[in-house]
């Protein structure tokens, strides 16, 4: 009989529990809690804080009670490890409610810690106005704070997928919302000109961004009460003032009441660093692809763990809820004999703000230049499904490849309708190895108010394929910001277009119709850099003007693109 | 300098003539289409019949102008083609406007004549009241006998995807409508127990649903007027009538005022029979992988094609337009010198039917049986996204898998929010060659308005991989239908589930919660059938009680899966 013993009783612990027991009936399951809460939906916070989910109670997946009778796990919660002795596989455990510490042996055990929000060593930042959100409690305290001190403005700082959601929700909620970002873009895991299409959404919700700027100091303001105030007036509004005065890195300051701190987490490595397990590079507990730790008897998984990337094989920290529940399924299958091999880790993510969605799968370019990996990329903007019936949207959509093999290195999409589909088709492409030339051979799901003949996804493979065989060299923005001499940009768009749009300053305009017409009014001794409007017109001017002898590239994703890139924020 | 000539100037061959223009400059390209129409969206008709689309002119996506002018193809409308030439490599037109007749050589020919309306020899089927729908005359004429005519009451015959979008576009309209279908299911590329979700749809729209019920005759009504009628007061109304009255194969009769014809289609063969070109065994043109017939100057596109089915190789009819528009672009490669190879159908298809879709990729269970093709098959009933977001839907999806390898046969989902999406992912994985293993390792979008941490898919995988491991055997409908004396039915829902939902007769009812100590309760001489709502009930019981040394199976996908098996239309 196996005693396994699981530390965290939220995603990754709580899959591997239910999947111990399906996999042994005589196991016997110990999962400890510090928190007061285990299996809860820590991904639906934002959504309860906005009132969009309105019962807490949807919040809380499982109970101590549903493991016991469903599972029979012995579920404690506010029991917390303080120290695991390996040499005698013994955890000393204490009961925050009895406050006794007592002791649990093991024969393996599971780690699922999770991670915690990065809380700097600002000045004041321990204030009753500056909140986390990580779990149950937080949420109440963030909602109790709204209810109580009804705030007018609230500042989020850091723009992660908890931070943009949480805008969100407090805009939602009818609060004035200022966003922190010391970095130059929102949503670290795409790229600038893909954040600039959430940095325009958030400016369109009149939502007070603030990139390149950090938070440095929060004094809490003492509410000066003018004489007029202190009357027996009980009725006469108290005179608007703010909770908090932050200083900013700019030296600036900002008057808020409210301050959700969303910079970002860290992995709870604590318990395993002092009991002397080997942590990873990026401070994450190592493990190999079974999960197993540096101790043959202890396991690891979920926000705490480095698992290595899909594309590169580099360790890497992913705190996503997707991988730490097949983690924990996986862990709790090799803790009961088996050998079960995790498959790195893509870092599928999504994120909604407002009436749109953002999500990548695999590296940015960020990450590839960084890592001096070779790459390619194209952009389509496309449809979302049949643009004749009512409700299509455009989808941008950036796919990341190899030069070589034309294998899938990352994508990023974004777009109202449909762009979760495209990242998951993207993703499973992917994760199955496939290149740009099967992209563009995918059979998908097509009737009008779904998608098109030609989905997005195919166009993308299209594009990229014809890159790769040479049917079209393409430009870039920053190709056509470093013109040369021997260069010049031709507009194949129509003038309304240019008109209604915007246009490059020293671009020759000469529509596609008229372009087969009009070849002599070209060079052909410069190199011609073709745009439109997303790239399918430039495409068809630039495999015409080759073959007329020309020498030609078209602008991936047109003119779009190029906005996206040159935005400012 | 190649002189390509194009039969039909829709899907395949529209896309067949834009992209040799891209690879050729200098190519004489002719485009010969019999009818007004290039390019049009076909399967956008009925939703402009519906009036989701306002406007026709959204359905007319190129005309031989914008033809001519980017990608410089000579688009002759009303030019149809009465004979291929293949010594002289010459082909006859006449040209329907001016009545002439003439010649037109060519190096290389593509046929994509599409598949036409199956017209069964009914008495009195050539009605000015019975529609068929397969292009933009079709639809003016129907739409012209709405409006005119004021139809009450129409009668859809076939319910395969042009008659279900029928169905709910005459719906949208107002109209009465009976839907007859000869088979025992509407939806052919999906099983009867995925079809009866469709089937409740529809009699939940107030559609007069007619299974294994045929069309045998037609007869226009007389209209006789009363006495009272023929009187000088125009502003009197008509007393209501039918125009027409059915008789159908159970020799009732139906009174309704309009039909639309959507058997299926036939491909369009006779010009290449007609020139001695091979026929394949289900009487579409024959085709090699690099889209040439029997002649290696003839190409071959699209509805009026075989091509070999990606599950089985066999060859298959598949009429859709992803498919036609990708065999159009590859044959003008090849036209033009190319080699690439067309890899197979797997007619991933989608229907909308009022607020839910259906969708499937891959051979359903009929063709595997029939095919005497091994295969498992389990079913999911999982929320569209994170239960506790509001809009959550719960897609059915069905998975047919390989017994040996785990390779997926087949899948098929329904449901009212991302179906497609499901399906679409399917599709990637099957493309790719991966295994139900695979599956439950995809790393897809997950946040609470999108998806779950553990998909639809996902879930499916482990449910199937479960399956192949041996940690879970399943059972169906069918094996609680067959009980043997050896054999009983354990029911482990709550009570108050059996009251609310439904119940099976002779089922023990045991709630899981209860289940580990009422185990005396049990035989253990006998084999268990188990089961739950939905299956994850139920297999957590059968786990437990097979590790306690009982024999025990799962109904797969639970008393919602057997209600769908045992509907009755």
């Amino acid at each position: 009989m196996t005693k396994i013993v699981i530390i965290g009783g939220v995603a990754g612990g709580a899959s591997a529990a239910a999947r111990a027991r399906r996999v042994s009936e005589t196991a016997e399951i110990i999962m400890l809690e510090r928190g007061e809460f285990v299996s809860f939906a820590n991904c639906g916070l934002p959504y309860h804080i906005s009132g969009e989910i309105e019962s807490r109670d949807a919040l809380l997946l499982q109970t101590p009670e549903s493991f016991k009778s469903r599972f029979n796990v012995d579920v404690r919660v506010f029991n917390e490890v303080i120290a695991i002795d390996r040499q005698a596989k013994r955890l000393n455990i204490r009961n925050h409610i009895t406050h006794e510490i007592y002791q649990e042996s093991y024969d393996k055990l599971l780690l699922s810690p999770g991670a915690s929000p990065i809380k700097p060593p600002i000045s004041g930042i321990n204030n009753q106005f500056v909140h986390s959100l990580r779990n149950i409690p937080d949420m109440d305290r963030v909602l109790a704070n709204l209810v109580l001190h009804k705030p007018k403005h609230a500042t989020v700082v850091g723009g992660g997928f908890i931070g943009l959601e949480m805008v969100e929700a407090l805009r939602h909620r009818g609060l004035e919302v200022s966003l922190l970002e010391l970095a130059d873009q929102v949503m670290g895991p795409v790229d600038i000109e893909m954040a600039n299409i959430l940095h325009q959404k958030l400016v369109d919700n009149k939502v007070d961004l603030r990139l390149k700027t950090g938070l440095t100091a929060v004094n809490e303001c003492q509410i000066q009460l003018a004489e007029a105030d202190i009357t027996d007036d009980y009725d006469k509004p108290v005179p608007p003032h703010s909770h908090l005065q932050l200083t900013l890195s700019d030296n600036s300051t900002l008057a808020t009441d409210l301050v959700i701190l969303a910079i970002g987490v860290k992995p709870e490595t604590s318990l395993a660093s002092e009991c002397g397990l080997v942590l990873g590079p990026l401070g994450g507990i190592r493990v190999d692809a079974g999960m197993r730790t540096s101790d043959a008897d202890i396991y690891a998984v979920g926000d705490a763990i480095e698992t290595a990337d899909f594309v590169s094989g580099n360790p890497s920290l992913v705190p996503l809820a997707g991988p730490a529940n097949r983690q924990g399924r996986l862990a709790a299958d090799n803790m009961l004999g088996g050998d079960r091999l995790y498959r790195a880790t893509q870092g599928t993510a999504i994120c909604k703000l407002f009436d749109m969605a953002i999500a990548s799968t695999g590296l940015n370019e960020k990450s590839l230049l960084r890592q001096a990996i070779p790459f390619e990329k194209i952009y389509v903007h496309t449809a979302s499904h049949a643009s004749y019936y009512p409700g299509a949207h455009p989808i941008t959509l950036k796919l990341l490849f190899c030069p070589d093999n034309g294998r899938i290195l990352g994508a990023q999409a974004a777009g109202i309708d449909g762009v979760d589909k495209r990242i998951d088709v993207l993703a499973v492409a992917q994760r199955a190895g496939m290149t740009v030339y099967d992209l563009a051979d995918l059979e998908l799901t097509y009737a009008p108010p779904f998608g098109s003949a030609r989905d997005v996804v195919n166009q993308a493979g299209m594009v990229a394929a014809n890159v790769l065989l040479g049917d079209e060299v393409t430009c870039h923005t920053q190709d056509l910001q470093a013109l040369t001499a021997t260069q010049i940009i031709v507009d194949v768009r129509n003038p309304g277009e240019l008109t209604a749009v915007g246009a490059i300053d020293n671009a020759i305009n000469i529509p596609l119709p008229q372009l087969r017409d009009r070849l002599n009014e070209l060079p052909k001794d410069k190199e011609l850099l073709l745009l439109c409007q997303v790239g399918l017109r430039g495409h068809v001017a630039c495999r015409m003007l080759v073959q007329h002898g020309f020498k030609a590239r078209n602008l991936s994703g047109g003119y779009k693109t190029y906005q996206m890139v040159n935005a400012r924020f």
